[in-house]
């Protein structure tokens, strides 16, 4: 169960109005890397544990705060767009800044949300939950966590960049610095799971009915050989049971692929010598047979 | 450019039909993470590839093989799909197998796609391109891939466990390898990374921007401690740069939020002292202010 | 800023596992009316809520209450996952209950999810953010919140006439006195808005600029008039600023719609004396225009 | 079964093209409000009405001009579509107004449409079924309509007070119009249904069933209490059945939830004691057990 | 504008109920070859027509027939759910007809739409907008009309052999009759356009500045030569200006690609000499420069 | 299985980045007739192809080529990009250059992608698999392909006007090209197809078990009747069977619905006989019955 306070985690106040701004910072509200895909990744990876309670108690603490950097988000937009034109386009014409905005703010914004925050990302584009992951394997869970981590705090210094409003800025540092913090926390339990279990996932599978010879060879299906000099292809494998092999030339190992012709039926295209003429040869009447 | 040849990259041939199965096994063709998104994850990174040459022509390298991955499950599904049925309710009754399959089958693989594989999801949800991640920082994008190969043997693991027809389990097999082969290889790729540039992404903004005060903190908002014990909260950060620090009773930074008003033309509710009552003290009429 | 308790609102423990069931519950979980929905409906309108404080204090209360009801029924879905076979379909045609669990449960509960809650309705659809609204306009959205408790205790409801695990119904008989207390909670908030400013949304555009003879007629354009004896076609009007009429008859009071030809860099079809024969009578190379 | 006559429902004609005021107008066209979602959801809601005839009928009536209103807009942004430049973004930068028709038209209404109106929203997100309620319980299914016809009226009014163009306001103000009609119709529909069965949905579920000590008790989750001066907070309640309660410190009621170790075969993270490190202590070969 | 008639427009009565059949059917309505797709792709061509009067009054005489398919459909699908089950799983069980309808129903016709049509497909996907197609072409739209009806009756035709419930068959042959004479209609079409403009879309572009020397070359990328007997490869183009040729080893014709570096702000993966060490050789504060 | 060779199929090279064009031209790469769209669908139908080999490798031998196009176009993309500004808002109102890239970009291009490519559409909606059509119909199939060919032609020529670049044209003259053979190449395999089997899909349904009274008749659904001019109403039908007939004035040939009141645990509206009050007249408490 959750309670609420007033006071926001961290100051979420811009300097002035940026409707074209509130449009860009959607994106780290609702989009793909948004602060609503880790609050319901991290809710749904706590609420589904089935592992000892350190792992539960850890996500629904980051889950928690997630939600406040949700919140801390919604209202610097809103904010942002206090300053959204009214104007029809013949005045915004005449006006380069208000023309500007006129083609660059969500219209959206204005017309749905009545200057509020939208649960969308920087394009328009609706938060779905396809964006979360909850796969009951930690380890792979964790990986999924410090990625999001990597391409949230990636997004919000791109946002840092792209304006100059001290306000604007002192919230994104914050959300930055929890980024570096949140990103450290996936190194540490992903090193903690590997140590426990092994780091390949999942580690329960017998290995035994895997094709082995292929597991640690790195095939080279793209011209060109620049691919050998890398790590993937020199040296033991990162699972300590193999070295890398390099396949500079790899072949088929497969069947060439023949189906069967469809059921009647099911009215598909047949070969040549089974197919019927329209209007010549007709089968029974259906349900017929 | 591409060029096909017509042998599988491995086998892939049932031993009997199941079109039950064949549902299922859609989700490591069109799921969030089956092969077309790991296809086309690591084509848009490779064509997108900004960094060195070794980069880009390793991400081809994987890319073109995800092709085939995704061929070889296409080509698994049409054949798994030969034995639907077309009967009707009535006579299904009569038949418990039959029964099940009417019941456990995608509808979807007989009335649209005439027994054909399908882009989509074990639920029948179409593959969507908001599953790939390509953001220009490798070093992020290389985690998305280890948690996608993750994920994917995951999931791989759990389909050989609902078969015992050893015609797919061999080519699951198959791709089980490569899953290891590929796990390996992203760990690979991000040591690679992480050595010339570190381990947070992205490692180019300037931390002294960031409220450097809550980098390497671990924040208590769920009740109970158990999360302490975690070495998210114990020892020196992954990035070398500090100590993990636990607070046990996080308290809020900022203001408590408070939005001006809107303006009139957008007809949103003001607080109570300037809401105007229908039909009394109306507005100018629009277009005239 | 939010925090955390351990324990649930209310009890939501499954007498025994019924991952078929577990399907159906997904939907006051994810689907369009689920609790997903309504907590991040209120969260985002009480961020955004522009009016005076009772408004905001109250609509976050709720979001917050429904968060926990998040919980309550993600808890309940993973525990009534907890018997989800894997035996594959040869041995499942020999058992008619693993049978039906076979085709009746979601795949990706065992394959993607790992017997974890899922944030989809129950086809597998992903909840996404266009389900929710916050307009800026309290009477609208609190219309829209009568709206969805309504459609949610009606499909609360169902799903418990579709069980008989008394424990389910427990919890089920907790979230059903609830939307009855916010059905009521609605009711209550719009009649104190409607006080203050009239029942039609918005209340602040100028009537005299719509087109007013047209505000109180019923237009009959569906042959046969039974709809003639209903409330809205008798009486006076909502709003009490007039009679409701009746058009048994409506004629169309428009233009004929004549759309002009496109410009030809656009190559859309022409009316027939204006297009061009392939291969003849040639535009100008493009771009020298 | 439908006819069609030629003429519009009432005249839609701008005075001027303005590509980029078609853009937004779409947003009452394919939103989740526009007029395809009434349209949909009113043919929906009739076409399985199980109530008496003049429900039916009703809705048949107001889903048809629906239709008719799709059209309007429909032929209007076609006509807005009318100036739209192919200038190229070097030309069209010495010409402010085409710079901002250039930045701020959806590009879909050229590339794709050729000067056509979308079914899609003003941010070019297509219109899809989720948007739709139709639940065979009329009284929840009346309150849609409601909030539809609220959010709507509200939309088009925005999008009045954004253009100065006669022609176009002309057509709004018919659309204005007859949303104040269809506010006063569901208003007066809703007072209808609840006089036969009371304001509950559903009221058909036996409220002994309900957990009645939380039915009518406002939970104040969020730190304050202003939301304690509202009418949801006193009073008698609006089913007419109890009076309103404030619980200032709502405690929880549940279990502290605990999941079980998921089955061996779907290889998710056991607890420490119960995990397997890779290479070790192998299951058995999957498929023996 | 559009009027409504009580009667459908042919008889839409099952024998008996059948919600699984209803599940299936829910394909040709709400499928992205459903009527749905039809009448609003018709619509919207009709609406947006540029060209003479005949396509435009054409177009709409078969999207209105539409909008009755549309209404046929859900009346039918309605009326096949009258038998759902409320039964629950224990109880289900001991019923094996009971059990493959708890199965195979899809649970949003009870739980959300109260054994009413919705308007998604046979996997339970909501019709959306991306299915239309109105791209101000009439050659090009009416290509996409023959297609539409040449999936939809085959849709059909298999839904036809799925049942032997006379009055579905009934209705079914009515709809697969006026798919017949619809594919006639659009290709009588597309040889009234061609016969005017040509048989390339666009007719309008100027084929001097197409790359023409690779106009009316079939590639062979793909190994094996079959495809080189077709008449694809062999004859006079269908335009009428060329003759097919057969490239049985296509070479590239472009350059390598090669991207330059992204610019610092963007904090990408630059080649190694130009990467930064975390903590080393900072770049001076983020909008200093 | 497939090959990559490193030089793309033609040049892809824009003489001078321009990010808003970027935008633009993502339509034919993720749109819904972008080359993922064709590249995706002729490999689903070659992979579930089962007519005789040539039908096969043709489809594959396209399929093929299709990626390399999509390739071209992402290599495109990110070049077109490498001008994206990140200056702020203020900085931007300065310059009307900067300005209208700054409203006119994809957001996402920047924030998200970190300047390269996306596999979305113009709008910024992602390619999902609901575009691409695989019924196991080749002849219909073929039909969608002819059509996918024909729009994206369009669209490429519609994107060629919007340029002025050199190297931007020189790459689509290429794919207009491409698209010219294209469509030259679905004309020859319908016509190969229909010669062998007939015009109307599916050719092998039982023609008299469809309502052939109406299979080949017009009906005149919209006022006024200029679609009786078409060659749709005149002369013999195209499968070659009949005679166009015109039908001015079409009658319903069906009944009046009605449907049966739903059963009570569903909680719908029943007829006002059939109604219970609220508090009154409880049914038994669920699950007794």
């Amino acid at each position: 169960m959750f309670y609420h306070v007033k006071q926001l985690q961290y100051n979420a106040k811009p300097t002035r109005p940026d409707p074209v701004y509130a449009k860009k910072l959607q994106e780290v509200l609702g989009g793909q890397f948004g602060e609503i895909s880790v609050m319901m990744q991290y809710l749904f990876q706590g609420w589904n544990c089935r592992a000892e309670g350190k792992y539960r108690d850890m996500l629904l603490d980051i889950a928690t705060e997630e939600i406040a950097h949700v919140e801390m988000l919604a209202t610097m937009i809103a904010q942002l767009l206090d300053g959204a034109p009214a104007h029809d386009q013949d005045e915004a014409a005449k006006d380069p800044v208000v023309e500007a905005v006129l083609g660059g703010m969500n219209p959206q914004h204005a017309i749905v949300g009545g200057l509020g925050a939208r649960a969308d990302d920087s394009s328009g584009y609706p938060w779905n939950a396809r964006y979360i992951i909850s796969s009951g394997n930690l380890l792979a869970d964790f990986r999924a966590n410090l990625n999001a981590e990597s391409q949230g705090r990636l997004q919000v210094c791109r946002l840092y960049e792209m304006t100059t409003d001290p306000g604007v800025r002192d919230m994104l540092s914050f959300l930055i610095a929890r980024d570096t913090m949140h990103q450290n926390q996936w190194m540490a339990a992903i090193e903690d799971l590997e140590s426990t279990q092994g780091s390949i996932v999942p580690s329960t599978f017998n290995q035994e009915a895997e094709k082995q010879e292929v597991s640690y060879t790195f095939m080279n299906f793209s011209e060109g050989e620049e691919s050998k000099s890398g790590r993937w292809a020199n040296g033991s494998s990162f699972d300590g049971q193999a070295t890398f092999e390099y396949d500079g030339a790899p072949k088929p190992m497969g069947q060439i692929p023949f189906l069967q012709p469809g059921p009647p039926y099911l009215h598909g295209t047949a070969p040549e010598e089974m197919r019927i003429q329209q209007g010549k040869g007709k089968m029974e009447p259906p349900g017929q047979s």
